[in-house]
């Protein structure tokens, strides 16, 4: 077996290892166009900042490791040029001299990954002007702090965004965030980004929203950015983190098919329209796990696995891929934002119909020290209550929930099930009910009919509906902060002021985090009042109205 | 509907506190023995240390909220002490003045808990001899330590002994451990606890196993405590930590079924044999949730949710249990150790057949600061694949996987679903193939016939029937420590060393984790020898036998 892989990184590395434990005898050759293989990707914007100092520490593997210990042939400095699907060979071109040969394969797995985004503005090609893909990417925007950057503009505050605000923060670099979107972190719902601004505001980070860098032009002393809006943002340094796109050029030339939006096309064996060809990682097009819709997704995890499937499909093996989630954290500055699963954006695209709730919970017993909220968005469907997707933001345990839910949605469970899912507890590590199974009971209280909800979003209806808005925290927290027209009846008087709560119109009442509203909604109802709770409270009205106070 | 609770803790308070939202209207009683309803039991030790400061933050809701809320009539310092199930009525004793009353039911749900295991040695009653359950009890231990206690002997290592050690520890006070059995912490399985008797001793902890409490004698200036060794340790002060008896006496006087271990019997909506009667928490018999097999199992999270689901059924809710999993978590000292499902020593003893991995991996991305060690044990039915059990140990991250494989057991999930989670990956939290991934992929492939384990205390019977070891880690790792007996090829150099290796005899090939043997056993394989890798590598030959280097 003649296995001949392009791209020598997450996925191809990967099959290129996996391929060898399945055959000692296969010949391997795995090219790669850079001057590295299998590096760290994910660790390139702490390399800028210092968190990882040593450049060595991005090299996962050397060369010399991958032929020792895999008997790998990896040609670095080599880019595949062409590929002759009836001879089944592939030409490479050796970059040091431009010298071109021929290799043939019985198999091809393609891993090209995929390549940023470059938008055609005026002044995009200036020196100053970055993207961050790779080891020679990041050597030149660490080089550029080190002389002395001082302002640098991010255009993209997607998730290498925001680690690259962490870690030029970190350098003492005055960074701006400029974003097309109205949000940091577009593939997160809205709201549950304030947090996150916050945060980035907090440690000094200037955020744009929904602006967009127009042109750059080199000025005295820099690099002048001007915006949509009709400003200008100075900078030393600009790093782009729009977006990437499939590196499907090979692809697209072999006649392979691509889907719509660049993606190279696979099965679920990861393999292309031509039966010798695989293909795998940021360059193709997977299926939605939720919603079965062909997406693009470029993580490093789905990468690797995709390229030990490949290499199993190449030596005969069952082996199935099962779409991705999208599972995806980011940590800065103290803080964490994760999702799994679909958003609610996306279900709204989808047209599909969902339920939500929010829960507000502690990541530990709240009597432990170090106790920190936490919010979690639960999406879902209704009766059955199949999860559909998941949003965690906090600053510890973070990772842990979106990891269960992860799981929870591979097997296909339900908020039923969150509801009996039993985690570890210790006063250190969780609560003995869990954020996790308190996100359970919500949802699984909502679909059970045992409480109606209000979200945030839907109260100017209900405003216009007439709606009495009833506050049943304490006085000292309605005094604190409020929502606009609400009246405070504390939980602890509700029972004997209900004469107070109007019979003659809708009836939102509401808390903190949403658990004394849904109280207050049941005893409402036994007075044979109709109430809905306005779901997580305060905290989450807070989240679409950050302006109000806390 | 008049409903009476017997204890207003864990399982009682999270009973009582459903009952009000399902029923507005129910009479709701609860009694509670001691001064202090819903307190948090577990959060005591870290009192005695002063991790927790401030007493009141122990009182997770008072009688006044539990009023004002809940509507609830919470009667402290009133133990419950017959009941007459014909007439439907408990009868009620007043601590204060002896004075009993009747109180009538319609349900009745017991949340009793358990008391503190009591070895019937001499000295047991001395003072400076206590148990750990309630305030008082915490307040008797502090005020120990307080007025100048310096030497504790803990009798019994299990979770509470854990983190009392870490909590006196921290108060300066020499700690002595007596353990009967071999090994700390008994729910998981023996060679886990390597690293835990290491942090232990590491911290100036004496650890005693095999090794009990005879008697206690007052001596000058302290108390002294005879072991079975003949031994004799000096202490101002002994914490029991030997584990707990179900409180059963009410139901047993009242003639409802119990199960041989104590426990109240119950059926999967918590019921009794008493139709009208709910038991919830310690003092109950469940299902295992792994074997089937009836047992108890003290835990918070099972005692909260238990109290939900019979509320529930109390109203005529459809809501069952589903067996508990036993998965815990403890931390001390840095270091946490986890267990979900069942352990080894528990299948073997049910006798069932099961396989075993071992994983050693970071907690997150390698080549990102404060990558840290951690271990899996993942145990498995083959072929399927189910999911039986795991144990995880480590310092950082051991929350998040022991909770992601609980889940997973849960769900009836698979090692080879494993291999398929998609979990969160950025270098901080994560890596792009998780340790689960990694528990998955190394399970998989002993199922799938991809390698032959050899294990730890397999490796006598291995070298009875002359099998050759052959360590494939590098020169500078085979001097620091090795197996006797073992021959050091590196892997690098296996392919071409492949003529030293005896084809007359089973062949056992190691390395440090499991991989690098594992890639061994592939190279062996296509040579025509069939080999076996020992599980874990040398890591877990090392959990084995301490007394190695590593
Ligand atoms: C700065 C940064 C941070 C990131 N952080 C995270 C994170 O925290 N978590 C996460 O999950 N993901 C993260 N990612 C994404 C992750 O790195 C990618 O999803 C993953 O690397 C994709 O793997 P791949 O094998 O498809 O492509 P790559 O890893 O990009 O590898 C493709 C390789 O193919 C080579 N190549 C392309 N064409 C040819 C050719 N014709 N001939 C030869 N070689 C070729 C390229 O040079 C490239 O090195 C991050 C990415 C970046 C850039
Ligand atoms: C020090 C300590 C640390 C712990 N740490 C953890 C941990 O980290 N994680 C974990 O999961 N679990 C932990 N636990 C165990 C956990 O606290 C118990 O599993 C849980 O509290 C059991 O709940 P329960 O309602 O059954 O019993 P309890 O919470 O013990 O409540 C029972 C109550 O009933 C009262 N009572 C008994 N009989 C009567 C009667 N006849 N009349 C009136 N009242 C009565 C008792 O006074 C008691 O307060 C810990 C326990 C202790 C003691
Ligand atoms: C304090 C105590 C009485 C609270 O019981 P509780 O009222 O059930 O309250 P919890 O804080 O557990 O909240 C759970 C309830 O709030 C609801 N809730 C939580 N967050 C919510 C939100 N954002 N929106 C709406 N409802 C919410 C849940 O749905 C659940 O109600 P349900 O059971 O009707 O579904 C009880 O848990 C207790 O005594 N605990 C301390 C003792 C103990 O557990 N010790 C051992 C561990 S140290
Ligand atoms: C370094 C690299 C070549 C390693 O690939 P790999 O050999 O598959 O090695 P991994 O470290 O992932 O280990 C996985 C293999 O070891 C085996 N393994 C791991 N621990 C084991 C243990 N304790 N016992 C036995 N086998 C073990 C696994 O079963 C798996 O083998 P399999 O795929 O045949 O089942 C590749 O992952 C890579 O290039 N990574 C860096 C690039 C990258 O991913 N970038 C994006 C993220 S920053």
């Amino acid at each position: 077996m003649k296995l001949v892989i392009v791209g020598g990184v997450a996925g191809g590395a990967s099959a290129a290892a996996r391929a060898r434990r399945l055959d000692e005898r296969a010949e391997i050759v795995v090219f790669e166009r850079g001057p590295d293989p299998s590096f760290a990707n994910c660790g390139l914007p702490y390399y800028v900042g210092g968190e990882i100092r040593d450049r060595t520490k991005l090299l996962v593997t050397s060369p010399e490791v991958l032929k020792g210990r895999y008997n790998l042939d990896v040609r670095t400095d080599t880019e595949v040029v062409g590929i002759d699907r009836d001879a089944r060979t592939v030409t490479a071109r050796r970059l040091a001299d431009g010298t071109t040969y021929v290799q043939p394969y019985d198999a091809l797995i393609l891993a090209p990954g995929a390549e940023p985004l470059r938008p055609s503005i005026p002044g995009i090609d200036l020196p100053g002007v970055f993207t961050l893909r790779n080891l020679p990417d990041v050597d030149r925007i660490k080089a550029a702090v080190d002389r002395g950057s001082r302002r640098a503009t991010l255009v993209g505050a997607g998730f290498i965004g925001l680690e690259l605000a962490e870690n030029l923060v970190r350098r003492g670099v005055e960074t701006t965030l400029v974003e097309l979107q109205d949000q940091v972190l577009p593939p997160l719902d809205r709201e549950m980004t304030t947090p996150l601004v916050e945060a980035l505001g907090a440690k000094g980070v200037v955020v744009r929203l929904r602006e967009s860098a127009e042109a750059i032009r080199a000025v005295a002393g820099g690099l002048a950015i001007d915006l949509r809006s009709g400003g200008t943002i100075e900078a030393d340094l600009v790093v782009l983190g729009v977006g990437v796109r499939p590196e499907n050029a090979l692809a697209k030339a072999a006649g392979l098919e691509i889907g719509q939006r660049g993606g190279i096309r696979v099965d679920d064996r990861m393999r292309t329209s031509d039966p010798a060809i695989f293909a795998v990682g940021d360059a193709v097009e997977i299926r939605d796990f939720v919603s079965g819709a062909p997406a693009q997704v470029p993580l490093a995890g789905p990468a690797n696995r995709q390229g030990r499937i490949a290499a199993d499909n190449v030596f005969g093996r069952e082996s199935r891929y099962r779409g991705t989630q999208g599972t995806a954290i980011v940590g800065f500055f103290g803080h964490a934002a994760a999702i799994t699963g679909a958003s609610e954006k996306a279900l709204r695209r989808e047209g599909r119909s969902y339920q939500k709730i929010y829960v507000h919970a502690n990541q530990h017993a709240s009597y432990y020290p170090g106790a920190r909220p936490m919010t979690i968005k639960l999406l879902f469907e209704g009766p059955s209550g199949r999860i559909l997707g998941a949003q965690v933001v906090g600053e510890d345990g973070v990772d842990n929930r979106v990891n269960v839910i992860a799981t929870a949605i591979q097997a296909g469970m339900t908020v039923f099930d969150l509801e009996e899912v039993e985690l570890a507890y210790a006063p250190q590590f969780g609560s003995a009910k869990d954020a996790i199974n308190m996100a359970g009971f919500v949802a699984s209280n909502v679909l059970r009919g045992d409480v109606r909800q209000v979200h945030v979003d839907e109260l100017d209806e209900q405003r216009l509906l007439g709606a009495a808005i009833i506050d049943v925290r304490t006085p000292k927290e309605f005094a604190a902060g409020r929502i606009e027209g609400a009246v405070n009846i504390p939980l602890e008087q509700l029972r004997t002021r209900i004469g107070e709560v109007p019979r003659d119109r809708p009836v939102v009442v509401h808390c903190q985090v949403g658990m004394r509203g849904y109280m207050a909604t049941r005893i409402l109802r036994d007075a044979g009042l109709d109430s809905a709770n306005l779901a997580g409270g305060y905290k989450t009205y807070r989240l679409y109205h950050p302006e109000c106070k806390l």
